[in-house]
Formats: structure tokens, C-alpha cells, sequence
């Protein structure tokens, strides 16, 4: 039977104590997300590639509810701010809240029909993602952004169609800040 | 279709914007939980029928996660702290998190078997309530105690079988700090 848990979530280093299962993405792991693959090579080469993000799970088969941290590092790949991969849910009817603790960001959104939306991300904006919208996670700050997620435990991750297809819209720094692009290699 | 929402969460005040709904219960709406009911007359009578705590949700039907807030004030009915009337889950599958933000409590959790656990409530601990357990939140502090709940849309509440029997403890203060205690009511 499983039991009740004080799980401790550092809002500020992004830690789950206990945790489930813990996973890093490099840069060299998100090969094909950004938009300039010769900026992505330059960035892995000065940064003896570095972590991009780490996410932390708490994480039961036998509950509905699974939650966990994404910790988000500052950076950019050319003028493009880290982004996580993005990903729709494999059950269409899962949506997701992205609750911020800590930095500063924006979540990008997509709707199967090719609408955008983002959602800042900034300590106490609990962002609600509604089922069957493509999200993607950008760090626009200085310091890490580290947010909780919350979301049903069988939602599923189907990473292929932003993987393949890209978003409509990127997020990159012009004049000191981010703005929103349009994504010339949406295919 | 649903949009993507940026929802503000005050992590002191628990104020949600937007929400979807919003209740309260004063005193007089928990008549039956406390064990002491002339205590509970007095401490109506005294405080003009205070507010014990308030629940603000963010709530769509057309999504399968929904969350909050619970805002709990401090207070005592006779020894007793002031308690969230308590409820399982009307779909058996559906556990929950609430993950605290300000204050100080207890979780009192009992399952369909009569064990009990409890949960610390501080913040940055995120309580994990697993699917099946009946669960009440006690504020201990001497401040609200401020907590964000995650849960399925469509989880439900069973109150009838915590309010018919009790739960099989109660958290009173005894010298000066909160106790567990058997409750000499439980049915």
C-alpha cells in the first residue's frame, strides 16, 4: 500500500526529497530543438556541454497523481534562450500545472490546430497547460528557473511532434530581451 | 477550448487569480468534527461565528487536473485545533498533493483499514496523499495556514463517512504544542 509522504521541494536548487527518478539533458541531447545547429555546436564546445535541465519525479503507478521539479539553467544557444524538448501529452486529455518557485521564464504553448500562447513564468504564477496543448519551457533569465509540475501519473510524454515539425515560435533575445519569432524551420 | 492560463497564487493570503469558485466554512458549518460541542458553542459565541477557512479552486471540467487553495485560519474549539472537515475521495483512484506555503500544520490522514499517518504541513513540503487514504488538514501555527491542492477534476469528495464516524485521532494542544490524541467519539 502506498503511503502518505512530506515530500520537500527546495523552490530555489529545485531538489525532491525523496524523489523517484531524477534525469539531466545536455546540450548535445537536445540536438535538432534549437534552430542553429552551428550555435549548438559552439555552445557544447565552450561549455564542455553543459546541463541544459534536470527534472526530478515523485512518481507512483499506483496513484493518478504524479509530480516532480524541472530545474532550468540560464543560457542561450546563439540568441536562442535554453528551452526544454516539448512535448503533447500521449492521453489528450491530460493538462498540467507548471507552478514557478524560482527565475524567471516563459512557457510556450500549442494547440494541435497551430495556435500559440505563452504563459510567463515568474515565482507564484501557477501556469495551467489545458489538455492536448503542446508546452515547451524557456529560460529567459539570468539565474536558474525552477518550477513544480503537477499532472496524471499516465499522461504520457510524446516528445516526436515538436521534435519533428519544431513550434511555430522560438524565443530569443533581441535588444537585451526575449521576443517571440517565428520559427523559420517549422516544417 | 480551453486556454493557457498564468494563475497568480499568493502564497501568504492564498488568493488565486483568476478562480473559478471560492467558499468558505465558519465555525457553525463544522458542527459535528470537534469533539467538545459546547466548546464549539463558546468559541461561536465569542468570535461571532468566526471563519475557520476558505477554499479558492481553479476548475474546468474539460480538464482532468484541477487546483487551489485552502486558507486556514489559526484557532482552537476548546483544545482542539481548528481542522478542515476531512474527506476521501469519491473515486477510490484519485490521490492528491498539497504542497504548503505558509504556516504551520498537520495532515491527518487514516486509511479504509484505520491506520493513521500524519504529514507535516511547513513550506516547501509537499504532502502526498495517496489514492484511498481520508485525509483533514489542522492548523497548529499561530498564523493561516496557506496550502495549494492538486487533484483529479473529477476525484469528488466523500465527507459523509469522516463526519458519521470521526477520525480515529485528534490534535489538540497539550503543553503548549500540538498532540495526537485518541479520539473518544470514533464510531
Amino acid at each position: 500500500m502506498l503511503l502518505p509522504e512530506g515530500v520537500v521541494i527546495d523552490g530555489r536548487t529545485g531538489s525532491v526529497t525523496p524523489s523517484t527518478d531524477r534525469y539531466e539533458k545536455r546540450l548535445s541531447d537536445l540536438r535538432g530543438f534549437f534552430r542553429d545547429d552551428a550555435a549548438l555546436d559552439r555552445a557544447i564546445e565552450a561549455g564542455g556541454d553543459p546541463i541544459a535541465y534536470e527534472v526530478f519525479d515523485f512518481r507512483h503507478a499506483d496513484s493518478d497523481l504524479a509530480f516532480g521539479t524541472t530545474i532550468m539553467m540560464p543560457g542561450k544557444v546563439g540568441v536562442e534562450f535554453y528551452l526544454t524538448r516539448g512535448h503533447f501529452h500521449l492521453r489528450k486529455e491530460c493538462g498540467e500545472a507548471y507552478y514557478t518557485q524560482s527565475g524567471e521564464g516563459l512557457l510556450l504553448l500549442e494547440s494541435r490546430a497551430g495556435e500559440t500562447r505563452t504563459v510567463e513564468m515568474k515565482p507564484g504564477v501557477c501556469a495551467f497547460i489545458p489538455p492536448d496543448w503542446g508546452h515547451r519551457s524557456i529560460n529567459t533569465g539570468k539565474d536558474k528557473l525552477v518550477f513544480v509540475w503537477f499532472c496524471a501519473t499516465d499522461a504520457g510524454h510524446d516528445y516526436g511532434a515538436i521534435k519533428d515539425r519544431g513550434m511555430r515560435k522560438l524565443v530569443v533575445e533581441r535588444d537585451g530581451k526575449p521576443a517571440l519569432v517565428d520559427n523559420p524551420n517549422f516544417a
